[in-house]
Protein backbone atom coordinates (compact mmCIF):
# COMPACT_ATOMS: atom_id res chain seq x y z
CA UNK A 1 0.00 0.00 0.00
CA UNK A 2 0.95 3.65 -0.74
CA UNK A 3 0.20 6.56 0.90
CA UNK A 4 -1.85 8.10 -2.40
CA UNK A 5 -4.70 5.48 -1.77
CA UNK A 6 -4.82 5.60 1.76
CA UNK A 7 -7.81 7.08 3.15
CA UNK A 8 -9.17 8.99 6.64
CA UNK A 9 -11.61 6.44 6.69
CA UNK A 10 -9.25 3.88 6.47
CA UNK A 11 -6.85 5.26 9.08
CA UNK A 12 -9.77 5.90 11.34
CA UNK A 13 -11.08 2.18 10.43
CA UNK A 14 -7.58 1.04 11.35
CA UNK A 15 -7.47 2.89 15.11
CA UNK A 16 -10.55 2.35 16.10
CA UNK A 17 -9.50 -1.71 16.30
CA UNK A 18 -6.13 -1.43 17.43
CA UNK A 19 -6.52 1.08 19.69
CA UNK A 20 -9.48 2.03 20.75
CA UNK A 21 -8.82 4.17 23.43
CA UNK A 22 -6.91 6.79 20.97
CA UNK A 23 -9.55 6.74 18.68
CA UNK A 24 -12.10 7.85 21.61
CA UNK A 25 -10.54 10.95 21.92
CA UNK A 26 -8.78 11.24 18.30
CA UNK A 27 -9.62 11.05 14.49
CA UNK A 28 -7.86 11.38 11.35
CA UNK A 29 -9.24 14.38 9.25
CA UNK A 30 -7.01 14.50 6.31
CA UNK A 31 -4.10 12.42 4.64
CA UNK A 32 -1.77 12.69 1.66
CA UNK A 33 1.50 12.71 0.18
CA UNK A 34 3.56 12.54 3.22
CA UNK A 35 1.40 13.93 5.64
CA UNK A 36 -1.17 13.37 8.06
CA UNK A 37 -3.80 15.36 9.78
CA UNK A 38 -5.54 14.44 13.20
CA UNK A 39 -7.99 16.49 15.65
CA UNK A 40 -8.27 15.66 19.43
CA UNK A 41 -11.78 16.52 20.79
CA UNK A 42 -11.96 18.59 23.92
CA UNK A 43 -12.16 17.19 27.00
CA UNK A 44 -12.80 18.77 30.26
CA UNK A 45 -11.80 16.02 32.52
CA UNK A 46 -8.82 16.25 31.00
CA UNK A 47 -7.47 20.24 31.20
CA UNK A 48 -4.64 20.84 33.50
CA UNK A 49 -4.26 23.64 35.74
CA UNK A 50 -5.05 27.14 34.53
CA UNK A 51 -8.07 26.01 31.82
CA UNK A 52 -5.51 24.80 29.17
CA UNK A 53 -5.33 21.72 27.43
CA UNK A 54 -2.14 19.88 28.59
CA UNK A 55 1.09 19.23 27.51
CA UNK A 56 0.71 15.53 27.76
CA UNK A 57 -2.27 15.67 25.28
CA UNK A 58 -0.77 17.97 22.96
CA UNK A 59 2.08 15.11 22.81
CA UNK A 60 -0.51 12.44 22.12
CA UNK A 61 -2.24 14.10 19.32
CA UNK A 62 1.29 14.77 17.52
CA UNK A 63 2.69 11.46 18.60
CA UNK A 64 -0.51 10.24 16.94
CA UNK A 65 -0.42 12.59 13.62
CA UNK A 66 3.14 11.90 13.07
CA UNK A 67 1.97 7.90 13.57
CA UNK A 68 -0.98 8.64 10.74
CA UNK A 69 1.90 10.56 8.62
CA UNK A 70 4.13 7.25 8.72
CA UNK A 71 1.05 5.43 7.31
CA UNK A 72 1.16 7.37 3.98
CA UNK A 73 4.33 5.56 3.39
CA UNK A 74 4.43 2.47 5.04
CA UNK A 75 0.75 1.67 5.00
CA UNK A 76 -1.09 0.85 8.33
CA UNK A 77 1.10 -0.73 10.17
CA UNK A 78 0.26 -0.73 13.80
CA UNK A 79 3.52 -2.05 14.59
CA UNK A 80 5.54 1.31 13.73
CA UNK A 81 6.51 2.31 17.39
CA UNK A 82 7.92 6.15 18.23
CA UNK A 83 11.58 6.07 18.78
CA UNK A 84 11.97 9.54 20.36
CA UNK A 85 9.93 13.02 19.90
CA UNK A 86 10.40 16.15 21.17
CA UNK A 87 7.73 19.07 21.65
CA UNK A 88 7.78 22.62 22.03
CA UNK A 89 4.91 24.92 23.65
CA UNK A 90 4.70 28.04 22.04
CA UNK A 91 1.38 29.86 24.13
CA UNK A 92 -1.42 28.47 26.48
CA UNK A 93 -3.77 25.98 24.31
CA UNK A 94 -7.73 27.18 24.88
CA UNK A 95 -10.36 24.77 26.42
CA UNK A 96 -10.87 23.73 22.34
CA UNK A 97 -10.44 21.14 20.16
CA UNK A 98 -6.83 20.97 18.90
CA UNK A 99 -5.50 20.14 15.59
CA UNK A 100 -1.94 18.57 14.62
CA UNK A 101 -0.67 18.17 11.22
CA UNK A 102 1.94 15.62 10.80
CA UNK A 103 4.76 15.73 7.80
CA UNK A 104 7.28 13.38 6.70
CA UNK A 105 10.66 14.58 6.54
CA UNK A 106 12.59 11.46 5.60
CA UNK A 107 11.21 8.19 5.03
CA UNK A 108 14.17 5.43 5.57
CA UNK A 109 14.68 2.00 5.73
CA UNK A 110 14.60 1.59 9.44
CA UNK A 111 13.28 4.86 10.67
CA UNK A 112 10.88 8.10 9.90
CA UNK A 113 11.24 11.28 10.83
CA UNK A 114 9.05 14.02 10.46
CA UNK A 115 7.60 17.69 12.17
CA UNK A 116 4.70 17.93 13.59
CA UNK A 117 2.56 21.73 14.17
CA UNK A 118 -0.31 21.98 16.52
CA UNK A 119 -3.13 24.53 16.96
CA UNK A 120 -6.55 25.04 18.19
CA UNK A 121 -9.31 24.61 16.04
CA UNK A 122 -9.99 27.20 13.68
CA UNK A 123 -6.79 28.81 14.71
CA UNK A 124 -3.99 27.42 12.34
CA UNK A 125 -2.36 30.42 12.30
CA UNK A 126 -1.27 30.51 15.82
CA UNK A 127 0.37 27.40 16.62
CA UNK A 128 0.06 26.03 20.56
CA UNK A 129 2.94 23.60 20.09
CA UNK A 130 5.77 22.38 17.47
CA UNK A 131 7.25 18.70 17.44
CA UNK A 132 9.77 16.46 15.66
CA UNK A 133 10.47 13.04 15.87
CA UNK A 134 10.87 9.23 15.54
CA UNK A 135 9.07 6.53 14.21
CA UNK A 136 11.12 2.90 14.10
CA UNK A 137 9.48 0.72 11.39
CA UNK A 138 9.20 -2.96 12.70
CA UNK A 139 11.53 -6.10 12.23
CA UNK B 1 8.87 26.98 50.66
CA UNK B 2 11.61 24.74 50.02
CA UNK B 3 12.52 21.01 48.84
CA UNK B 4 13.72 20.17 52.34
CA UNK B 5 10.22 20.86 53.88
CA UNK B 6 8.03 19.17 50.89
CA UNK B 7 6.69 15.55 51.73
CA UNK B 8 4.97 12.87 49.32
CA UNK B 9 1.71 13.86 51.28
CA UNK B 10 1.92 17.90 50.60
CA UNK B 11 2.30 16.69 46.98
CA UNK B 12 -0.38 14.60 46.30
CA UNK B 13 -2.49 16.44 48.03
CA UNK B 14 -1.81 19.25 45.80
CA UNK B 15 -2.16 16.73 42.56
CA UNK B 16 -5.57 16.02 43.57
CA UNK B 17 -6.89 19.35 44.11
CA UNK B 18 -5.37 20.97 41.21
CA UNK B 19 -5.64 18.32 38.65
CA UNK B 20 -7.88 15.37 39.43
CA UNK B 21 -7.21 13.88 36.24
CA UNK B 22 -3.65 13.44 36.51
CA UNK B 23 -3.75 11.95 40.29
CA UNK B 24 -6.67 9.46 38.91
CA UNK B 25 -3.04 7.61 37.42
CA UNK B 26 -0.01 8.99 39.29
CA UNK B 27 1.28 9.14 42.79
CA UNK B 28 4.10 10.86 43.66
CA UNK B 29 6.29 8.22 46.04
CA UNK B 30 9.34 10.06 47.35
CA UNK B 31 10.71 13.70 47.04
CA UNK B 32 13.81 14.87 48.20
CA UNK B 33 16.90 17.61 47.43
CA UNK B 34 16.27 18.27 43.55
CA UNK B 35 14.24 15.13 42.52
CA UNK B 36 10.84 13.31 43.01
CA UNK B 37 9.91 9.94 41.90
CA UNK B 38 6.00 9.24 40.63
CA UNK B 39 4.33 6.25 40.16
CA UNK B 40 1.63 5.46 37.31
CA UNK B 41 -0.83 3.06 37.82
CA UNK B 42 -1.13 0.22 35.34
CA UNK B 43 -4.18 1.49 33.11
CA UNK B 44 -5.09 -1.34 30.89
CA UNK B 45 -7.78 0.84 28.97
CA UNK B 46 -4.39 2.61 27.43
CA UNK B 47 -2.50 0.29 26.59
CA UNK B 48 -1.51 0.75 22.89
CA UNK B 49 -0.80 -2.42 20.00
CA UNK B 50 1.80 -4.70 20.78
CA UNK B 51 0.45 -4.79 24.90
CA UNK B 52 2.70 -2.45 26.00
CA UNK B 53 2.22 1.41 27.54
CA UNK B 54 1.77 3.62 25.10
CA UNK B 55 4.64 6.57 24.57
CA UNK B 56 2.26 9.35 25.10
CA UNK B 57 1.67 7.72 28.89
CA UNK B 58 5.77 7.01 29.39
CA UNK B 59 5.90 11.13 28.43
CA UNK B 60 2.77 12.25 30.69
CA UNK B 61 4.64 10.45 33.80
CA UNK B 62 7.85 11.36 32.78
CA UNK B 63 6.61 15.47 33.02
CA UNK B 64 4.37 14.96 35.90
CA UNK B 65 8.03 14.07 37.31
CA UNK B 66 9.24 16.78 36.57
CA UNK B 67 6.59 19.28 37.79
CA UNK B 68 6.99 17.61 40.63
CA UNK B 69 10.86 17.82 41.10
CA UNK B 70 10.08 21.29 40.06
CA UNK B 71 8.04 21.52 43.42
CA UNK B 72 11.34 20.61 45.35
CA UNK B 73 12.55 24.03 44.24
CA UNK B 74 10.06 26.57 44.04
CA UNK B 75 7.49 24.86 46.15
CA UNK B 76 4.07 23.74 45.02
CA UNK B 77 3.13 26.02 42.20
CA UNK B 78 0.71 24.92 39.79
CA UNK B 79 1.33 27.66 37.35
CA UNK B 80 5.29 25.97 36.42
CA UNK B 81 4.72 24.66 33.07
CA UNK B 82 6.68 22.42 30.07
CA UNK B 83 8.34 24.71 27.49
CA UNK B 84 9.57 21.71 26.16
CA UNK B 85 10.39 18.24 26.33
CA UNK B 86 12.03 15.38 24.53
CA UNK B 87 11.77 11.89 25.33
CA UNK B 88 13.31 8.37 23.91
CA UNK B 89 12.12 5.31 24.18
CA UNK B 90 14.32 2.59 24.83
CA UNK B 91 12.63 -0.72 25.27
CA UNK B 92 8.85 -1.82 25.40
CA UNK B 93 7.34 -1.22 28.46
CA UNK B 94 5.04 -4.07 29.78
CA UNK B 95 2.06 -4.03 30.94
CA UNK B 96 2.54 -2.79 34.70
CA UNK B 97 2.77 0.43 37.06
CA UNK B 98 5.95 2.39 35.90
CA UNK B 99 8.09 4.68 37.89
CA UNK B 100 9.95 8.36 36.86
CA UNK B 101 12.73 10.03 38.54
CA UNK B 102 13.07 13.64 37.39
CA UNK B 103 16.26 15.14 38.91
CA UNK B 104 17.16 19.08 38.38
CA UNK B 105 19.85 20.17 36.36
CA UNK B 106 19.47 23.80 36.89
CA UNK B 107 17.32 25.91 38.60
CA UNK B 108 16.99 29.51 37.15
CA UNK B 109 15.30 32.71 38.07
CA UNK B 110 12.96 31.51 35.22
CA UNK B 111 13.59 28.16 34.50
CA UNK B 112 13.84 24.84 35.33
CA UNK B 113 16.10 22.16 33.68
CA UNK B 114 15.60 18.36 34.80
CA UNK B 115 16.87 14.85 33.41
CA UNK B 116 14.43 11.83 33.82
CA UNK B 117 14.29 8.28 34.06
CA UNK B 118 11.37 5.88 33.83
CA UNK B 119 11.42 2.04 34.59
CA UNK B 120 8.87 -0.50 34.74
CA UNK B 121 8.01 -0.80 38.77
CA UNK B 122 10.90 -3.49 40.23
CA UNK B 123 12.84 -3.12 37.71
CA UNK B 124 15.18 0.32 37.81
CA UNK B 125 17.93 -1.17 36.20
CA UNK B 126 15.99 -1.27 33.03
CA UNK B 127 14.87 1.82 31.95
CA UNK B 128 12.22 2.17 29.23
CA UNK B 129 12.28 5.67 28.23
CA UNK B 130 14.87 8.92 29.17
CA UNK B 131 13.50 11.93 28.93
CA UNK B 132 14.87 15.71 29.07
CA UNK B 133 13.20 18.81 29.51
CA UNK B 134 12.21 22.81 30.72
CA UNK B 135 10.06 23.87 32.66
CA UNK B 136 9.13 27.65 33.07
CA UNK B 137 8.08 29.27 36.31
CA UNK B 138 5.36 31.90 36.31
CA UNK B 139 5.16 35.74 36.42
CA UNK C 1 14.12 47.24 12.42
CA UNK C 2 11.76 44.29 10.84
CA UNK C 3 12.51 41.13 8.47
CA UNK C 4 10.72 43.05 5.37
CA UNK C 5 13.84 45.60 5.35
CA UNK C 6 16.71 43.06 5.91
CA UNK C 7 18.73 42.48 3.67
CA UNK C 8 21.06 39.32 3.24
CA UNK C 9 24.19 42.03 3.09
CA UNK C 10 22.80 43.07 6.47
CA UNK C 11 23.19 40.09 7.65
CA UNK C 12 26.44 38.90 6.54
CA UNK C 13 27.82 42.06 7.54
CA UNK C 14 26.69 41.56 11.29
CA UNK C 15 27.82 38.39 11.22
CA UNK C 16 31.30 39.20 10.26
CA UNK C 17 31.13 42.38 12.77
CA UNK C 18 30.17 40.01 15.22
CA UNK C 19 31.40 36.69 15.21
CA UNK C 20 34.39 36.10 12.80
CA UNK C 21 34.75 32.50 13.54
CA UNK C 22 31.33 31.31 12.51
CA UNK C 23 31.48 33.95 9.06
CA UNK C 24 34.65 32.46 8.13
CA UNK C 25 32.56 29.29 7.22
CA UNK C 26 29.36 30.55 6.60
CA UNK C 27 27.06 32.80 4.52
CA UNK C 28 23.15 33.90 5.12
CA UNK C 29 22.18 33.37 1.41
CA UNK C 30 18.64 34.57 1.53
CA UNK C 31 16.58 35.87 4.11
CA UNK C 32 12.59 36.56 4.35
CA UNK C 33 9.71 37.08 5.98
CA UNK C 34 10.12 34.45 9.12
CA UNK C 35 12.75 32.97 7.43
CA UNK C 36 16.63 32.64 6.16
CA UNK C 37 18.76 30.38 4.74
CA UNK C 38 22.89 29.91 5.31
CA UNK C 39 25.03 28.52 3.06
CA UNK C 40 28.07 26.47 5.24
CA UNK C 41 31.13 25.77 3.13
CA UNK C 42 32.75 23.04 2.68
CA UNK C 43 35.76 22.46 4.27
CA UNK C 44 37.71 19.07 4.59
CA UNK C 45 39.46 19.63 7.34
CA UNK C 46 36.33 19.21 9.65
CA UNK C 47 35.15 16.18 7.75
CA UNK C 48 34.54 13.11 10.38
CA UNK C 49 35.06 9.31 9.73
CA UNK C 50 34.00 7.97 6.69
CA UNK C 51 34.24 11.30 4.77
CA UNK C 52 31.01 13.05 5.96
CA UNK C 53 30.27 16.47 7.32
CA UNK C 54 29.95 15.99 10.67
CA UNK C 55 27.18 16.24 13.09
CA UNK C 56 28.45 19.16 14.71
CA UNK C 57 29.34 20.86 11.97
CA UNK C 58 25.36 20.70 10.74
CA UNK C 59 24.31 21.71 14.36
CA UNK C 60 26.54 25.16 14.12
CA UNK C 61 24.75 25.14 10.77
CA UNK C 62 21.00 24.83 12.01
CA UNK C 63 21.96 27.09 14.37
CA UNK C 64 22.94 29.93 12.78
CA UNK C 65 20.46 29.77 10.40
CA UNK C 66 17.70 29.88 13.07
CA UNK C 67 19.85 32.77 14.70
CA UNK C 68 19.71 34.57 11.03
CA UNK C 69 15.90 34.05 10.86
CA UNK C 70 15.44 35.29 14.05
CA UNK C 71 17.10 38.47 13.12
CA UNK C 72 13.82 38.82 10.70
CA UNK C 73 11.79 39.05 13.81
CA UNK C 74 13.79 41.41 16.23
CA UNK C 75 16.41 42.88 13.96
CA UNK C 76 20.18 42.38 14.35
CA UNK C 77 20.37 41.19 17.87
CA UNK C 78 23.80 39.58 18.72
CA UNK C 79 22.67 38.81 22.34
CA UNK C 80 19.88 36.52 20.99
CA UNK C 81 21.07 32.87 22.38
CA UNK C 82 19.77 29.88 21.48
CA UNK C 83 18.39 27.74 24.97
CA UNK C 84 18.02 24.69 23.38
CA UNK C 85 17.83 22.75 20.14
CA UNK C 86 17.70 18.92 18.98
CA UNK C 87 18.34 17.74 15.73
CA UNK C 88 18.10 14.80 13.67
CA UNK C 89 20.96 13.14 11.06
CA UNK C 90 18.66 11.44 8.15
CA UNK C 91 21.02 10.49 5.96
CA UNK C 92 25.54 11.04 5.83
CA UNK C 93 25.87 14.47 3.84
CA UNK C 94 28.30 13.97 1.10
CA UNK C 95 31.74 16.02 1.28
CA UNK C 96 30.07 19.30 -0.17
CA UNK C 97 28.50 22.41 1.06
CA UNK C 98 25.58 22.11 3.02
CA UNK C 99 22.40 24.55 3.21
CA UNK C 100 19.90 25.62 6.26
CA UNK C 101 16.74 26.75 5.87
CA UNK C 102 15.44 28.09 9.07
CA UNK C 103 11.56 28.71 9.77
CA UNK C 104 10.27 30.74 12.54
CA UNK C 105 7.23 29.10 14.37
CA UNK C 106 6.77 31.32 17.19
CA UNK C 107 8.14 34.97 18.07
CA UNK C 108 7.09 35.65 21.59
CA UNK C 109 7.94 38.10 23.80
CA UNK C 110 10.90 35.91 25.41
CA UNK C 111 11.67 33.18 22.80
CA UNK C 112 11.34 32.19 19.41
CA UNK C 113 10.89 28.88 18.27
CA UNK C 114 11.81 27.28 14.55
CA UNK C 115 12.57 24.70 12.82
CA UNK C 116 15.38 24.00 10.53
CA UNK C 117 15.93 21.48 7.64
CA UNK C 118 19.44 20.75 5.96
CA UNK C 119 20.94 19.74 2.67
CA UNK C 120 23.11 19.28 0.58
CA UNK C 121 23.96 22.07 -1.77
CA UNK C 122 21.57 21.33 -5.05
CA UNK C 123 20.15 18.68 -3.40
CA UNK C 124 16.72 20.32 -1.36
CA UNK C 125 14.75 17.30 -1.77
CA UNK C 126 17.08 15.09 0.01
CA UNK C 127 17.47 16.70 3.59
CA UNK C 128 20.43 15.23 5.46
CA UNK C 129 19.32 16.73 9.18
CA UNK C 130 16.13 18.33 10.45
CA UNK C 131 15.74 20.49 13.83
CA UNK C 132 14.09 22.46 16.28
CA UNK C 133 14.77 24.70 18.78
CA UNK C 134 14.57 27.66 20.67
CA UNK C 135 16.07 31.30 20.99
CA UNK C 136 15.75 33.62 23.69
CA UNK C 137 15.33 37.26 23.09
CA UNK C 138 18.15 39.29 25.68
CA UNK C 139 17.15 41.21 28.69
CA UNK D 1 36.68 -5.24 23.82
CA UNK D 2 34.49 -4.19 26.68
CA UNK D 3 34.57 -0.88 28.51
CA UNK D 4 36.55 -2.36 31.26
CA UNK D 5 39.69 -2.75 29.31
CA UNK D 6 39.27 0.49 27.75
CA UNK D 7 42.01 3.20 28.86
CA UNK D 8 41.79 6.78 28.09
CA UNK D 9 45.19 6.55 26.62
CA UNK D 10 43.08 4.12 23.70
CA UNK D 11 40.60 6.71 23.23
CA UNK D 12 42.60 9.30 22.34
CA UNK D 13 44.77 7.32 20.09
CA UNK D 14 41.78 6.31 18.18
CA UNK D 15 40.66 9.85 18.33
CA UNK D 16 44.00 11.09 17.06
CA UNK D 17 43.59 8.57 14.17
CA UNK D 18 40.35 8.77 13.08
CA UNK D 19 39.41 12.50 13.52
CA UNK D 20 42.34 14.92 14.03
CA UNK D 21 40.54 17.86 13.72
CA UNK D 22 38.49 16.47 16.84
CA UNK D 23 41.22 15.70 18.55
CA UNK D 24 42.49 19.19 18.51
CA UNK D 25 40.35 20.45 20.17
CA UNK D 26 39.15 17.61 22.78
CA UNK D 27 40.94 14.99 25.13
CA UNK D 28 39.12 12.16 26.62
CA UNK D 29 40.27 12.46 30.34
CA UNK D 30 38.51 9.93 32.07
CA UNK D 31 36.30 6.43 31.06
CA UNK D 32 34.63 3.78 32.86
CA UNK D 33 31.71 1.42 32.94
CA UNK D 34 29.08 2.73 30.53
CA UNK D 35 30.63 6.98 30.69
CA UNK D 36 33.28 8.66 29.54
CA UNK D 37 34.30 12.41 30.67
CA UNK D 38 36.00 14.63 27.73
CA UNK D 39 37.91 17.92 27.87
CA UNK D 40 37.17 20.86 25.56
CA UNK D 41 40.39 23.57 25.31
CA UNK D 42 39.21 26.92 25.07
CA UNK D 43 39.78 27.94 21.94
CA UNK D 44 39.46 31.94 21.80
CA UNK D 45 38.74 31.88 18.12
CA UNK D 46 35.63 30.38 18.26
CA UNK D 47 34.11 32.45 21.12
CA UNK D 48 30.90 33.90 20.03
CA UNK D 49 28.93 36.95 20.99
CA UNK D 50 29.32 38.35 24.73
CA UNK D 51 32.68 36.40 24.95
CA UNK D 52 31.10 33.05 25.68
CA UNK D 53 31.78 29.49 24.48
CA UNK D 54 29.61 29.29 21.63
CA UNK D 55 26.89 26.75 21.88
CA UNK D 56 27.93 24.43 18.90
CA UNK D 57 31.62 24.16 20.70
CA UNK D 58 29.67 22.82 23.77
CA UNK D 59 27.19 20.62 21.66
CA UNK D 60 30.51 19.18 19.55
CA UNK D 61 31.75 18.09 23.35
CA UNK D 62 28.70 16.57 24.66
CA UNK D 63 28.33 14.84 20.94
CA UNK D 64 32.13 13.47 21.32
CA UNK D 65 31.75 12.47 24.89
CA UNK D 66 28.64 10.35 23.95
CA UNK D 67 30.65 9.09 21.18
CA UNK D 68 33.49 7.74 23.93
CA UNK D 69 30.72 6.70 26.36
CA UNK D 70 29.86 4.26 23.70
CA UNK D 71 33.26 2.55 22.98
CA UNK D 72 33.24 1.70 26.75
CA UNK D 73 29.89 -0.70 25.39
CA UNK D 74 30.93 -1.40 21.85
CA UNK D 75 34.55 -0.71 21.30
CA UNK D 76 36.84 1.67 19.77
CA UNK D 77 34.18 2.00 16.47
CA UNK D 78 34.57 5.30 14.27
CA UNK D 79 31.25 4.55 12.24
CA UNK D 80 28.86 4.96 15.20
CA UNK D 81 27.43 7.69 14.54
CA UNK D 82 24.71 10.39 16.46
CA UNK D 83 21.45 9.84 15.16
CA UNK D 84 19.61 12.67 17.16
CA UNK D 85 20.52 14.88 20.08
CA UNK D 86 18.94 17.52 21.92
CA UNK D 87 20.99 20.19 24.43
CA UNK D 88 19.77 22.77 26.50
CA UNK D 89 21.63 25.48 27.68
CA UNK D 90 21.58 26.38 31.36
CA UNK D 91 23.58 29.87 31.41
CA UNK D 92 26.86 31.27 29.71
CA UNK D 93 30.13 29.42 29.36
CA UNK D 94 32.62 31.56 30.52
CA UNK D 95 36.02 31.80 28.32
CA UNK D 96 37.64 28.19 30.24
CA UNK D 97 38.09 24.87 28.68
CA UNK D 98 34.56 22.82 29.49
CA UNK D 99 34.41 19.06 30.52
CA UNK D 100 31.40 17.06 29.59
CA UNK D 101 30.47 13.75 31.03
CA UNK D 102 28.01 11.28 29.26
CA UNK D 103 26.57 8.28 30.77
CA UNK D 104 25.25 5.34 29.35
CA UNK D 105 20.92 4.78 29.41
CA UNK D 106 20.82 2.30 27.30
CA UNK D 107 23.07 -0.03 24.93
CA UNK D 108 20.79 -1.92 22.51
CA UNK D 109 21.28 -3.98 19.70
CA UNK D 110 21.18 -1.30 17.62
CA UNK D 111 21.41 1.85 18.96
CA UNK D 112 22.70 3.58 22.52
CA UNK D 113 21.33 6.51 24.35
CA UNK D 114 23.20 8.54 27.02
CA UNK D 115 22.81 11.20 28.89
CA UNK D 116 25.52 14.21 28.82
CA UNK D 117 26.69 17.02 31.49
CA UNK D 118 28.81 20.01 30.78
CA UNK D 119 30.72 22.11 33.12
CA UNK D 120 33.53 24.81 32.88
CA UNK D 121 36.52 23.26 34.12
CA UNK D 122 36.92 23.23 38.07
CA UNK D 123 32.89 23.93 38.55
CA UNK D 124 30.81 20.59 38.12
CA UNK D 125 28.37 21.86 40.74
CA UNK D 126 27.08 24.81 37.78
CA UNK D 127 26.55 22.75 34.60
CA UNK D 128 26.55 25.26 31.35
CA UNK D 129 24.78 22.98 29.28
CA UNK D 130 22.84 19.13 29.25
CA UNK D 131 21.99 17.06 26.09
CA UNK D 132 20.91 13.92 25.67
CA UNK D 133 20.73 11.58 22.31
CA UNK D 134 21.48 8.35 20.63
CA UNK D 135 24.27 6.82 18.87
CA UNK D 136 23.44 4.20 16.15
CA UNK D 137 25.68 1.13 15.72
CA UNK D 138 26.90 0.22 12.40
CA UNK D 139 25.60 -2.00 10.14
Amino acid sequence: MNGTTLTVQAVNHFLEEQWAYAASEHACIAVGDRFAEVRRTFNPATVRPGGIVSGPAQFALADLALWCACFTVIGLESMAVTSELSIRYLRPAPSRALIARAEIDKAGRRSIVGTIRVWSEGEPARLVSVAQGTYVRPG
